[in-house]
């Protein structure tokens, strides 16, 4: 199958050699004219996914190239940049499936990827891939389980078995809003989960804020039309666990820094890739305003991002919060049923 | 409060601590006299829980001076044990509420804690606290949340109040059979989780096999009477991730010692302490094969752990199974709703 990637980071490149690997043709455009260059001539991307070998991907910095001819898209570009990168690629886009492996609410909108596709590019279909799925693991063909999740089950069962291989199960969802949700959402625990770490807390402490943090995530989830139970799944703690213990996370690793004294900008720098969790922060918490939502987690680490809360008052506020049933919410609303 | 505190292992001695540090009588009942002995002098319990120390409690060998005027017991002994250490008091217990502390079900019954003490103690309330708490930290006040369950919802409120301090904050839930569930079963996916680091696997697949794991632990917790959103709270996932992700779990450390060639009767040994997940993993084997519940790792530990299979084939195995969608029965039960 002709596949075209868009987008040059780590994920875009472990999914482009992923698919090359399984005998598909991969066009991969990489804005970057060094990367580009890099790739083709050396088998590399040194700079983004350093000491994994490239090979039968045609790299190019030329859009169109990669579009055309593609019966399926991947779209390897970070959440803010997607309307972006769509809107300069519709006039040439046909029937491809698109599918969008960022994970993100758009800051302005407080849209999911797939609304903003469905605005720009109305007739295509569109599947979500999310999962505990670090690409410096896929890349060296780590054992892994992802899911594809879309409104149009047939193009989330091609893409199942497109992408499927002995080292990369895939798994199939029916509740897109979920999978979008919880894989942006991951990302707001995993700065909490960092911060945790870099303030010198323990493993209790760590499992409790991602345990809490999977919680206010279903929460709002289920407020904009997701099944809660998929929070409890690949796309939700799965991806969540991975975030939030490995050191191939630019999240944790941000909210660590954090932890130690730096601000969410120095932070960033010092990381030198997108933080997405940085921005849907601010998204979950104007979300979770509309939809009268309780995230105590994500409104203490607005407060620290955006209004200088310091970290250790933050986790201390957490703690001190009333007597309470576990389950609260979602149990009276069980009850209900 | 005047609160009996059974059983001198790591656990039982952070909650006996922790208990004294909030202003209750604490008798402390440890069976080895030496460490009675270090306890009353030293005010340490070095075997166990080094490095900590131990004010305002009165440790003693005799069993009866631990029950006797205690308004709480606090069960504080291996899940094998607690049949016989119940026999052995039930003629002193008056109306004390029991607090249990195990997570592991009856191998020979397939009984949770709560039945035996219903069995034998029929007449006393039940509680079981549980969440992700390793003694370690606990016992060096580092913020922990966890939650209590029993069927008589004013005692698990009183233990809540009991209990609860500035560091270590406790949640009620009402679902004592999958809080009891969820505490056991945990310790048969850290074997697993372990495996997977011992055989030298990333991140993503031990995210994975993490995720997998609390869904078939909810499937077979729905089996049994439990509400499957437990497994999303701090006696499910929260649990799961502390038990899989440290070093100071000895579950998951057995499973290291498995995944890199040993035995797990050597692992046992090697760790010198119960690893529950062992005699669990038979249990949840013979009940997920008698309520019919699909648990493919659960199976697949007990072939490793019983039968000799090899743990490497053991996760390729479950990496290749049919495609799938993630959550179907749980979803499919859902859609009858």
């Amino acid at each position: 199958m002709n596949i075209g990637v868009l987008g040059g980071g780590s994920w875009g490149t472990a999914i482009a050699r992923l698919l090359s690997k399984k005998g598909h043709d991969v066009n991969f455009y990489v804005r970057n004219k060094e990367i580009v260059d890099e790739i083709n001539i050396k088998g590399e991307n040194s700079k983004y996914l350093p000491g994994v070998r490239l090979e039968n991907i045609k790299a190019t910095s030329d859009l169109f190239e990669a579009v055309k001819n593609s019966e399926v898209l991947v779209l390897g570009v970070p959440t803010n940049s997607i309307r972006s990168v769509l809107e300069e690629i519709k006039d040439y886009v046909k029937d491809q499936i698109i599918v969008n492996l960022a994970k993100g609410i758009e800051v302005d909108t407080l849209k999911r990827v797939s609304e903003i596709s469905e605005e720009i590019l109305p007739n295509n279909s569109f599947v979500s891939l999310s999962g505990p799925s670090h690409a410096e693991e896929v890349g060296k063909d780590i054992p892994t389980l992802v899911v594809v999740s879309s409104k149009d089950s047939n193009s989330a069962k091609k893409i199942q078995h497109t992408f499927s291989g002995e080292d990369f199960r895939v798994y199939t969802n029916h509740d897109l809003i979920g999978v979008e949700i919880g894989g942006a959402l991951k990302n707001i625990i995993a700065l909490a989960a960092g911060m945790s770490d870099g303030l010198g807390y323990g493993d209790n402490t760590k499992a409790a804020l991602m345990t809490r943090g999977i919680y206010e995530m279903s929460k709002l989830g289920k407020a904009l039309g997701a099944d809660p139970y998929t929070f409890n799944g690949l796309a939700g703690i799965g991806d969540l666990i991975v975030t939030c213990t490995s050191m191939h996370s630019r999240n944790r690793r941000a909210g660590i820094l954090m932890g130690e004294g730096l601000t969410s900008d120095e932070a960033a720098i010092k990381i030198g890739q997108v933080v997405e969790g940085v921005k849907t922060t601010k998204s979950a918490f104007e979300l979770s305003n509309k939809y009268n939502v309780s995230m105590p987690i994500t409104h203490k680490l607005y407060e620290v991002i955006y209004e200088g809360l310091d970290p250790r008052k933050a986790v201390s506020d957490l703690m001190k919060r009333e007597y309470k049933e576990e389950m609260e919410e979602i149990f009276l609303e069980n009850t209900k049923i």
